[in-house]
């Protein structure tokens, strides 16, 4: 069975997996630890977990479980001290108390899902991400980051306080996987972050793995603008040290117009400027929803697609 | 297999579960739903969900899974906005919100403990518990009829409102079983409340199951003062209608003298002032455990040992 990891974190990570799931593959998601915004950060701050949230989504795409138990950890409390809270944060915080191990936590849910592989914190040390901008603003925290709109203007240099140890089996995962997959996912609060880790990167080099980049669909205005999917390769080869991917896999499947003129002024859809043959431009969005919540549209109404995105990975598992 | 079914609530209720749970019986726990104190209260007030826990405690009590999940349900958040609540109690509302319905909430926690038997909300109807007492002060809540220390000086009604429809499942299993097990358990905030819906002390007077009583080991200041045996079966009796028992079970075990002295001033030890065949006086006192934390001796200092209490409720199990 061939073995896939995926790096990252966030939606983008979560429709991987949940595509990645109804094949016969052994996976491991690799799962940054830097998110402290929403109910993952009050929980951080109050309790003094690890952060619950992208580890729960991890293992929600991974779950065998029925549709119940999937809306019950991603369910959120709309009312009174609990607001805003999902409950698979409090489950997870709850048994990491319990038995004083966030991995043991994190493995008693993956047994209460029935999840299909792994999910793994890159690291279970306590960190902030930070990012020091040229103009010598600090921005404190992954959420402070994915909400700034002036990283574009250059950034000195992000960070993770204080400096962690990675989780060894997350080196051993990526040394051993046949496909690791990196992204999508906000480049500088979900992608970058990992690969801050002293080991992640090197591992990356060193893996025989094939390595695939999912280029995100649009740009995030104030932070990648206009980017292309050179300026996606770019950025991550400078954390990396090398342009280790061996493909790279681009959306080239148009939105409704109404849609593209939404987004131009939120960061734009990101255009493929290269021509080389690891580049895969093929339609990769996701069904379009036609009710368009109010703050909700800059987020998450266009989506990759799990099923396409998944045959597409899979089109080249088949090729390992 | 013979059909027990025990009413209550609280903890009396979780110790007598947890002994029968050892044996080959049909178990149901028929619940009240009149807590409003703690985090039950806090959850019923914000997210209008039905009180979770006593239901919670019973499926703790009947539950074969393992002794991390069992913690799980008890654990309580130490800090921040969640502190107070319990992880089970937070389990069963979520469920409640996602599912629509807190039987069918009970139901799927009932299965994540893989329990023994059945819990069966006595009403699934918000209600709340109340009572005027002789000098006109109305006490408003379970918890306050609790904390009450003017009880003893004379009520003239205690009530349920909105009045609730009972849940018919509860009939039925009452109207089916062999044995009835009412008590131990707080006489005005636990046991009577299930009595004041309609058809529940029909039931008991109808069944043919034998009923038996289960008395508290000490009594309550200011609610049951000085009660004796007969005390509680003639209140009892006020409810039901009849004197349905056919067996009573009391301690005639000493704790400690440093206990009996203490317990003499929070309303003494339960004094057994029968000599009918039907009334069992014999050793039922758990465990004194030897640390005794502040604030938490009068409640809870001494408890029924469940398994000398499920050993002579099995005694006459044996003879139906």
């Amino acid at each position: 069975m061939k073995k896939v990891v995926t790096i990252g974190g966030g939606t983008g990570n979560f429709i991987v997996l949940r595509g990645l799931k109804s094949y016969d593959l052994d996976i491991s998601a690799v799962v940054s630890m830097a998110d402290d915004g929403g109910s993952t950060g009050i929980l951080r701050d109050e309790l003094g977990v690890l952060p619950p949230g992208d580890v729960r989504q991890c293992l929600v795409a991974l779950s065998d479980s029925s549709r119940l138990m999937r809306s019950l950890m991603n369910y959120r409390f709309e009312q009174g001290g609990l607001e805003g809270h999902s409950f698979g944060n409090l489950l997870l915080s709850a048994l990491e108390k319990v038995t004083g191990s966030f991995e043991k936590a994190v493995e008693e849910v993956g047994r209460i899902l029935f999840i299909k592989g792994k999910v793994i914190p890159v690291t279970t040390h306590q960190v902030r991400l930070k990012m020091i901008l040229k103009n010598y603003h600090i921005l404190e925290g992954e959420r402070e980051i994915y909400l700034s709109e002036e990283i574009e203007k250059g950034y000195s240099s992000i960070y993770l306080e204080p400096y962690p140890t990675v989780n060894p089996r997350a080196i051993h995962e990526i040394v051993n996987a046949d496909l690791v997959v990196v992204g999508p996912g906000g480049l500088y609060n979900s992608l970058i972050p990992s690969l801050l880790i002293e080991g992640v990167s090197e591992a990356l080099r060193k893996t025989d793995a094939k390595k695939v980049f999912v280029v995100n669909l649009m740009n995030r205005r104030g932070q990648t603008t206009g980017f292309t999917v050179s300026g996606y390769l770019n950025e991550l080869q400078r954390f990396i040290g090398e342009d280790i991917f061996d493909y790279v896999l681009v959306n080239n499947q148009l939105p409704p117009k109404e849609l593209i003129e939404l987004y131009a002024s939120e960061g734009g859809l990101v255009e493929n400027d290269l021509k080389e043959a690891r580049v895969r431009s093929i339609p990769l969005l996701g069904e379009v929803k036609k009710k368009v919540k109010k703050d909700f549209i800059q987020r998450s109404f266009i989506r990759h697609d799990s099923k396409k995105l998944a045959h597409e990975l899979m089109n080249i598992v088949h090729y390992l």
